[in-house]
């Protein structure tokens, strides 16, 4: 049986949804921006900052930090501070309080993690039994992803084709520039699913029929 | 219900095995090697030539071929023939041949079809009725295909972990050569499923259970 489900998802899949059937269905705990709170409490960053890191990662001074390109190095600049005696950016920090989260909700077991590459940090962590992992990647048609972002949000200008994209792109920067793997290469996951085709309910049914295979 | 089901699958993936298995549960039709036979009856082409055309295609002359780089156009040359009044070359007459077949089979329906760009033929031809159609591909962890090969043939050199590698490129190279996609790039499938993670038996049964719904 696997007692740590994760949950990667193009934006506008279904997969928070997904997610949260899952858990309701196993009994599991569920994680999504619970996690943003719980980093916030972690590192001493503010909820608010560690949200608005999430969402512009890879746009604007944060990237350009994390690749040396205009990182002064300067204590007390505004995207970085000191930690532990050494300069950290504040991204990292952002990333490394939410890794540690990740790590102690796995090991506490029985949970649906969604985003945060919690995939690559638990695949790649010793303290992790991969007997009881399950990586999980949600993706859907553009149409539908349209529809769903349009039902949920009833904001256009997220609903537009060209911001699916640029979201979709950012979290595989994200992803990218934390881990040395690929936001969405199969090689990370044990199941990937077309939510259009399969449906909500029948996705978190067939999650939870290979999360019982030993 | 989906009423034509393809597999596409890594070499020793056991996505012939869970393609068998489904159409055994499912009581469809199989089709893997079978479409050779099929293929060199409409082609008037050798079952022997299509299954080296199908084993060789991106290396050699016939892939140059298709580049155009050592294509003469000689009528009478080694690869090419002329059909219809038109010089053909070779590879190009066995995918048509191939196509023309997975065309038929799924106009008649309830069958599952291994490799050989079904997908994309089907999904591409507006004669096939895109609700029916359900595309799968099958992957697996280097170690597990490593140990499947090894016991399904038992020749070190098929079960070599480099030819495994050239085995699946030469399958990508192929799909990209004939169709305007990517092998492997998930929006070409409904689900994308690890078999290592699964095994074969739950494989073929939340293929199934995809395959039931609308």
């Amino acid at each position: 049986m696997k007692k740590i489900i994760t949950i990667s998802r193009e934006y506008g899949s279904g997969g928070r949804l997904i997610g949260k059937l899952l858990a309701k269905n196993l009994g599991y705990s569920f994680y999504d921006k619970e996690i943003i709170d719980m980093a916030a409490q972690e590192s001493g960053l503010s909820p608010d900052f560690i949200k608005k890191t999430e969402q512009n990662l890879s746009s604007g001074f944060l990237y350009n930090l994390l690749l040396g390109t205009s990182y002064s190095g300067t204590a007390g600049s505004a995207a970085s501070s000191i930690s532990g005696g050494q300069i950290v950016p504040l991204a990292d920090q952002v990333f490394n309080a939410e890794r540690k989260v990740i790590l102690d909700l796995a090991k506490k077991g029985d949970c649906v993690i969604v985003g945060r590459c919690a995939d690559y940090i638990l695949n790649t962590s010793e303290e992790i039994n991969k007997d009881e992992l399950l990586n999980v990647f949600i993706y859907a048609d553009v149409e539908e992803k349209l529809k769903r972002i349009e039902e949920l949000y009833n904001e256009p200008e997220l609903s537009a084709k060209k911001t699916i994209q640029q979201i979709d792109k950012r979290r595989a920067n994200h992803y990218n520039t934390f881990t040395e793997s690929t936001w969405g290469d199969r090689k990370n996951y044990d199941l990937m699913i077309n939510s259009s085709t399969a449906g909500i309910e029948t996705t978190a049914k067939i999650i939870a029929e290979v999360a019982k295979t030993n």
